[in-house]
Order: structure tokens, then sequence, then C-alpha cells
């Protein structure tokens, strides 16, 4: 089959032709790519910047959000059969450690991360198991929820925290409204009634934001703290969920944290700088996000099907995987990229 | 009555003799008071350091952990008789706004604080209001739970938030065998079956905390980090409640912490400076701690009744408020130092 | 001022001219009445159904739902001024007691109940506290919501748990589609992403149910709990709120429910009556609900403000109570009646 | 290898020679059993009453509470090695549904239940997968924590939510100072610092409860409520744990209870019968209990090797299993019944 692979670092991507994968496993689950998203994090991988995280040994192929349809199934595979329509969870988990019993698989003891450390999803083929697959409804395509797997998966996860520790008049400020804000904002409104004020340098962001669902938006233009001070009767917000965590960010989001708030670290890049006696005088949390469980991907994707988180793609065909990648690091992609093989 | 008077900073307190407080609203409470913790924050005022955050005007009477009998009431004060041996939450709160009627009295958006910013208990007499006032057991002595108002309330506050987060098995490491330190300890095995494991530097504090009940101590020596996570199986501790914050604490509290951990923020005086990417990859969190609220105060009484948290105190008369200041600064004050009128 | 009285049992109310109240304690507050709620408590009071619970001495004005604007405050209000529109919370709480310093004011131990056991709201004043004051939203009319100070709030009590024990996907059944159903259903779908089931024997009813934005609605007519299991893949609800609680719901309800689900008990009338091996053998738990604390009317009003929660009312003037009441028995009334002085 | 079947119902058990169970699937673990607790589900199995639920096929062999060695394993099987001392949790989970994924695999959709519709652990060996095994401590023995793989998690199971919604200072009524009684007691007393008030009929049995840790304990003999509400100041407990469900148990626990308590059923044979407008007037809570989780088994091996909880038992070779099941049912047992092959 085809598959795109990484053959070395500070190198380009290489189309090449390699065996099917196939059930070697009774839990394991071929899946036929129906998208593959295209993240900066493949970016980075091929800057080598996950080189020594990963050990990954080379050739191998590069793709972690990725949808499809099941191909073959192991034995022991009860969850969904051959021809279902399915996202897969980026990581393979054991599901016998106390984190995947927990509900926690997130932190699994012992996962592996397709397109990271083993074969991902550039390809017409990829093999996961049992405990990756997640059903989607008729009415979605794979192409149009892969970008879901990973960067919305994150975005959920963290925004589920929000509506659980929030009630109807608290204030989130949504501090980025790029791909993984836009997520986020859809799903607050689908999910709670707090009142969602949306922070960004770039006024056209901003903008779209509101149309999506935000109750405000702010242009981070110096004034921005202030505005959001003024709209929370000057005590600040109840929630800020910060999908941008460098430039300045976090000094930003905590001044505008009400007093025993939630600071939702989620973008990352700089450092979180803050005197403990900060801390402790207001009482407030950092609390960090990694992507979201199993659970939280099926959740997701029943807001998908219901209509109310969708997500802007732009498609190429697996073969143009460097167009999509070129586009990408030039910014010039709408939404987010997905190869279809 | 006696008062000792803060009439200026960089200066000594004053032993005067000012009015006895009287009844003036109809939930005040009139405090007869029987012992008034000295702490480490009176040096503080004296210093100035709270000069501009509290505004207070001077002179006025200091002393913010307070406990006595009840000399007098309101007529609307329905909670406590005059008689009542009681002990003073430190804050004096509204009752009405969201944070008090949330149980979160110590936001309250209305408060004040006795021996910071009105009249406290470095004195005969004291006013209160019935919302501060909680009712403590025959068998406890005012002077010998004084301490526990404020300090004790901290540590309570923080290790009641570990025990809900926690199960039989998972394991807290608690920074800091020093006052709060004792009470967290010994409250964390009244309250959890959670593995409790002290860290300090100091030989004899670290054999005390486990003579009160703590399942390891580590001297920190260097190697503590180490021991922390050869004790967790190299995971980290799934608690750590940091009563330092400061001298490189927080640094080496976060190495000791496991994927999905809870850093409870206590002690003071450094910088948390953590990785955004670090806190987003391992999914831990920083949880600030104030003191606790006046339900908690009433629980902490409940464990102090059992003979559950205690505390060494040493006891001065009022008229020798200096001696006590002056041992506390010198370090010469085994357990806590209370004055009794 | 013009009060409306009972002035015995088995006979009718009467319309008659006492002292407007005034402030008595530093606390009180005096509100202008703009709208009373007419319930069917209030049959049931002048039938003597409340006569030995309340032991209310007579005469006394009725009227436990209100809404107004502040006429007059004690020395100690701070949440309210003069001129400020408000709704009451039902209940006057003490504020002191552990309840009230713990968000369950609704279980203060020293509650009086305006309309109920002091005097109530179909009058021209009304005098309760700063404590049970909430402002709402100058695009709100107190005659408009005077009806969700009580109803309204326990409808919004009931499903705020909800929401906070069910995730996008799970289903919550509705028993119930009349006034509290109805509110129960737009605040369902206002901080949840859950998918509401209406279920009611009156089809009018339930398609009403679903233009306001239930997701499926099933006639009660025999085949409903079988139409409820096929909704859920046989396995039953994760929520069921009750509204009914007479007439089989709570055998029929049971039957809905899925393992490991929760049972929220609103409307009364019959028995629960269920073996203890089915308890055990599906883990289900069965939820009590009283009326909501004062932070959850806040929070109601908030929706109420933004729109998401409506309600139908038709008013009369307070002279006109008989054919409120009138209309009420006979079922004459469109939404909710309500008194204006 | 031997073991003992059901061979018919209303007839005795048989000692029969059968093959060893072997590794059949990867994850497959065969257990050589040390000890196998005799319950009283034992005896109903014989008088046919699981015969319909279960459908299991006869003959069988019975035995639900199991502990040993692991004696082989898979190849996918990480989390025990051959020579492991382990506790079996009584299901067999699937590890896909979303139940097991979210921590509650107690309602996992396709478990099987080994001792009751596949063969079990009145035998020398037992097959189970790696998603049952919880190793143990080398200070604890198989024959000694057999009796908590099923009654004992189900009493840890129950008292755990009691730890998590209560605070010291409250009441938990421990109804029933049988088996479950006794672990659930030494439970509460290990995890929490809530008082503990247990009541029984048996006068012995209350003097036991108490010499392992009740804080009161109040013979069942007509002024048991009355005690019950004296206790705690006319108000009622917090929590109310009911061991025994029948013989009125439920009503009289109901009377105990405070406003907004919670109601722990996991004793059973009567129905819970009561009032809607009590249930709601006082706001209570039904709380289903079924066995724990895997997660709680490990846990509860934590408070047994830290000697926390113990157990007496009363050891049988496997081939007295008739001696073994007639005291039982004859009530000569003393603590649990262990048939140790």
């Amino acid at each position: 089959m085809k598959a795109v692979q990484v053959v070395g670092y500070h190198t380009g991507l290489q189309l090449t032709e390699i065996p099917e994968p196939t059930v070697e496993g009774p839990l394991d689950v071929i899946v036929r790519i129906g998208g593959a998203g295209v993240c900066r994090t493949d970016l980075h991988i091929l800057e080598g910047q996950w080189e020594a995280k990963s050990g990954v040994a080379l050739p191998y192929t590069i793709g972690h959000e990725n949808a499809g349809w099941v191909h073959a199934v192991g034995d022991a595979v009860s969850n969904v059969a051959v021809g279902d329509k399915v996202i897969l969870h980026p990581l393979i988990t054991c599901g016998l450690c106390r984190a995947c019993r927990s509900g926690d698989d997130v932190h699994c003891q012992n996962s592996t991360f397709p397109g990271i450390d083993v074969d991902g999803g550039y390809a017409e083929y990829l093999r996961t198991t049992a405990r990756s697959v997640v059903r989607i409804d008729d009415s979605l395509e794979p192409a149009d929820v892969a970008a879901l797997a990973d960067a919305g998966l994150t975005a959920y996860h963290a925004v589920a925290k929000v509506a659980q520790t929030t009630r109807p008049g608290d204030v989130c400020v949504v501090i980025g409204a790029g791909g993984l804000g836009h997520i986020g904002i859809q799903v607050l409104k689908a999910i709670s009634a707090v009142t969602v004020v949306v922070v960004d340098r770039n006024p056209a962001a901003v903008e779209l934001a509101v149309k999506i669902g935000a109750d405000h938006g702010i242009v981070a233009d110096g004034g921005h703290i202030d505005r959001v001070l003024e709209l929370t009767g000057g005590h600040g917000a109840e929630a800020v969920v910060d999908f941008v965590g460098e430039g300045g960010a976090t000094r930003e989001g905590i001044a505008m944290l009400r007093r025993a708030g939630n600071y939702y670290v989620v973008g990352y890049g700089e450092n979180i700088d803050v005197p403990t006696i900060d801390v402790i005088s207001t009482e407030i949390n950092f609390i960090g996000n990694l992507v979201g469980s199993y659970n939280d991907l099926q959740e997701l994707m029943t807001l998908a099907a219901q209509g109310k988180v969708t997500l802007h793609t732009t498609t190429y065909p697996l073969a143009s995987f460097q167009q999509a990648l070129d586009d990408l690091d030039a910014g010039r992609v709408r939404g987010r990229a997905i190869l279809v093989p």
C-alpha cells in the first residue's frame, strides 16, 4: 500500500510502497484511512523535535489524526465490525493499568502513539486496536472529522472540565481563537451556559469566534485585560482557557482570572511564572490539559453528529502531502488540512 | 481593658488601656479572649509589610488567631450564647455575597480581618460577629486551640482537598514538617488512608513527623527527590502539599509529582516557574490554598475534640507579648506561642 | 395596603386593608410586589392541608412566588438598593447554620416561608430580608418571572443535578411536560448536551415540549417504556426526572432507567415502592429534590435574562384573586396565573 | 484436578476430577487457588435461586470469592507474572465498553461471573483474565483475604461513597454488624473521620463492632431510632449504610436519616417503600450499591496489607466442602468459611 514516511530528520517525507498491516493480535483492528489530519506537530517531527522523545525507528509512517473504515478485526474485537465508520483515539492503550481502568486512559502506562512512535495514518491502512476505535454516526464522514481526533479532542477535554466547575452566569475567557479555540467555543456553548469571552490578536478570528457562538469578542490590543475586568464587574473570570501559552498569554490570562478561579493550560511555549503568594492569596488553580480520553472522543463525536461542533477542512490527495505541509507551514490552509488516500 | 497595639511601623507594639468593645449591631459577638496566637505575620505587620495591603488606621490592636468565651451578643445572634467557649474564624464575613452563600466564605467580597485591618485579639476582649464564632467542645481550652484558628485552618483546608481526590494507596508528599506541616500530617491520617511521606531539611522535624503519624520521613539532603520516586515505583506522588514555597521547594516538589497529580501550594516566597509544556504533557495541576472556611474550622475543632489533632503551645501572659515575639523571632518557641490575658 | 388573606380553612380568601410592613431589623427588605404567582399549593392551603404543618396564625397573607421592586432596606443591607428589581427566594434563611454556610440554604435550620408560615405576596408590599432578594436583569419584569421563584426554581435545582452527572450523548427522560417540565426541558437544553426525551399522557403537551427543545417526545399510551428502551439501545436512560410522582409514574420511570442511573424525584403523590434487590443489582439511585438555593435562583435568573428560559403567564389584578384561583382549579389558566397589585 | 461442582439443583455439590483449565486467549490467567470463600449465595445457588438468572449449563464449578497464585498467563498479560499472589475480582470484564473505560467495570456490558455462570474457585485451578487479577502484598495470604473478593469488596464500595460525601463530625449509621458491617466499619475508620454508629439486634455483635472501631454501638431493641436521633441532636445522621435491607430495616433507617442525607442500600430482601413527598420534603437520596470495581479491590487490598481491615476466617480442606456449607447454614462458622485446596 501507499504510505508517507519519515525517512530522516531535516529532510522531506517520502511516499513509498509498504506492506498492508495485518491483524496480529486478537484485539487488533485494521482501519482503511478515510482522512488523516495534517498537524503542526508533523512539521515539528521533521525538524527532529520528537526524535529523542519518541525514540521511533526510521523509516515509519507519520500521521496521528485519523479516521476511516474498519477493514479487518482480530478474534476478540467486539465493539466494531468490518465496514464500520470510525475515528481513532490517538493512543493505543493497555486497558490493564490503573489509569486505563479509571477512565483516564490518556495516562496509560503502556501506550503507543501511532504517527509518533509507531506507524500512523498518512497511508491507505493503519493498525490499531479495539481500545482505540470510536464508531461515528452515519451522517459523519471520516475526512470531515479526522482532525477532531487529536486537536479537537484536546479542546473538548479542557472545556469539559470548565463545564463541570462553572454555573450559568459564570464567565469563561478563551484565549486564542484558532483551531482549538473554535472547537472549544462550540463545545462550551453546547454543554454549558457559561458566558464565553474570546480574546485574540487577530480581529478576523475574533469576529469569526463571535459568529460561531462566543458571547463577547475582544481583540488583544493592549486594553483587553481591562475589557475582561469590565465585563466581570472588576472581579475577573471564573475560568480562563489558554489555547496560546506563549507570547505573554499566561501573564495576561492570570490577570483576567477571578479569586478562586481556574486557569486551564492547553497551549504551550512559555513558562507559567507566578509568585506563590499570588497563588495562595487569590486561591487560584492551574489545570493542565492533555488530549482527552476515549470516552471524551465518543462524546465529541456525539456533538459532531448533532451538528454542534463543525470544522473547516481542506482536503488533499495523499500524494499531495508535501503541498499540504507547505500550505500549513505558510499559513495558507483554511481550517485544517486533511490527506485523503 | 488592656490591649497590645500597633502604634507605628518599625517600632514596638504597645500595651495600653482602651475601652472594652461593645455590641453595636444585632449580629455582634463580644468575646473574652482566652488565648491569642503569636504568628510570624505579626512580625511582618510591624515590619510594615501589610501597611499598604490592609490600609488599617493606627493605632489598632493586633492578633488574628483567637479563642475565648462569649461575653455579650447582639439581638439577632442565635448560634452562640454568653459563656460559650469559642474559637474565631479569622475573617468577619457578610453572609450575603455569592461566595458566602456557596460555602466559600473565605472569598467573601465584604470581609474584615481582625488583627489585620480591624482590632484583633492581643487584648482582653474582641468584637466579632455571629458568622465567625465556632463553639468548641468542653474538653478543649481556648489557649490550647487558638493557633488552629488561622495556621491550623490553612493546613486543614489544603489537606482536606487532598483527601477528596486521593484513594487508599495513593501517596501524598508533605514538604515542610513545621507547624502547618504537623497539623497537615495529623489531619491527613485522620481523614484519609493516603500514604504520607514527609520531606524536610531538619532531621529532628522529620523524626517528629513520623512519630505523629507520617508513614515515611525523608531528610531533604539532596537525594530526597530520588527517594520519593523510589517509594512510588518511579512514578511520583499523586499529591504534593508544599508548606514551604521557597528555597527551591516548588521545583523539587514538581519533580516528585506523578502524571495527573495535584500540587497544593500553601507556603509562599518564591515563584512557581514551570514550562507550560511540562504542565500539559504530564497534565498536572497547581492548587492554590488560602485559609479554610467557617465550616472547615468547625470540622477541625471536631478533630481536635477527638484528640486527633494536637498542638504544642507555650503560653505567655498578655503583658509579656514582647518576650513572645522575641522568642518567635529567635526560633526559641516550642510549638506555638499563645498570649493569655 | 391591600392584601389577600387566609381568614379560615375551607372558606374563601379575603381582600382586606392591613398596615404596610416596615423595616424592623437591619437586614430587612421591604418589596413592592410586581407579581405574585398563583400556585396549586395555595388551593391546598385553603383546604387545610398545611394547617398543622405550618402552624401559621390566622389571618395571614398568602402568596409564595413573589417578585417586585425594593421599597425600603435596613441598615445592614448591602446587596440591594431601593428601586432594584428583584425576585424573592421562597425562604428567609438565617445565614448562620451549617447548611446556610455550605450553599445549602434550603435546609436552613431556622427558616421562615412567606406565604406559608408568615405574610406572603398577595399584597402590595412584603417584608423579607437581604438573604432572600435576587436582583434581576433590566430586561425582565417582576410579573413575568414571579412564578420562577418556586416552581421554576424547583425544576432548575433538579435538572442542574442532572447536568452535573451526565455527558453528551447521555439520555435524560423527563416525565411530565407541565409547568415544571417545561422549565426543566429549557434548562437542560441550556446547560447540558444531554438528549432530552419527554414523556406525557397529553399529546399536545408532548408536542409543545418538543417545540421548546425536547429531542424526542413520547405520548404515554402504554408503549412508552418500550419506546424509551428502543431509543436507548435497550439499556434505559442515564437519568429520569419525574415531575409527576403519582399515577404509577415511579414504577414506569424506574423501568426506563439504565443500570447505575439516577432517578430524580420532584413530583409527589404516590410511594416509591421498589425491591431492594433491584436497587442493588442495577445500582440505581433515587435523588430527592426540594426547591433550589439562593444561588440556584440567581443562575436561573441569568438564564431567564438570556432568553433561554421563558414562561407563559396570564396576569390578573390583585382584586381578581378569586378568578385566578377558580381558573387554576378549573384548568383554565394558560401557563401560570400571576396577580399584579 | 479436583473441583467441587453443581450437578443439579436441590441436590448436593459433588467433588470430582476435571481437566485443569489452560490458557486459551492472550489475556487469560490461570490461578492456582489458595482460598475460596464459602458464601450464602452458594447455598442459594443449590436451592435453584440463580438457575434462571445465570443460565449456566450443569455441571459447573462453584465458588466466587477466590485468591491464589498465578499459575500460567497468556501472551498479552502484562500486569501479573507466574508466581504472583493475587486476589480475583469477581467479574471478568471486557475493557472495551463505556462502563469499563470509565472506571465502572462492575457495569461492564459483556462480563462473566466465575462461580455463577462459568467455572469458579472450589477447585485447584481457575481460569480468569488479566483484567481480574489484583496482586496482593507479600504479607497477605490468599486464604486470609479470599472473602474480601466479593463480600468485603461490596462493603468497601459502599462506604467509600460515604467517605466521599461526608466531613469530620458527620455521623454514619451502620445497620447490621455482621460480616459486611464489620468490613464497612473498619474501612470507614480507615478512610474518613466520620462518626460511626452501629445498630444491630445482637448485643454481642454490637459489642464486637465497638471493639473494632465503631464510635457508638446501639442494640436494636425498640429505642434505637430515638438513640440515633439523640446522638445527632435530633437531626438524624448524614449517612445510613444499610447492610440488612429486610425485617423493617429500611423504614427504621430512613427515620434515622437527616434532611439531605444519603441512604446506602447494600443488604436486600424487603422493598424500599417511602412516600415521594417524604423524599422531596427532606431531599434525601437512596444510593444503590453493587460490588466494587477492580480499582476498589486494589484499594481494599492496600488497607488489608496495612492491617486496617482484617477478617476472621475458618479454613476447611476442599474435600470438606460439605462440612463448610453445613456449618454456614447452621450459623456455626466464626467469621468466614474458606476452602483450601
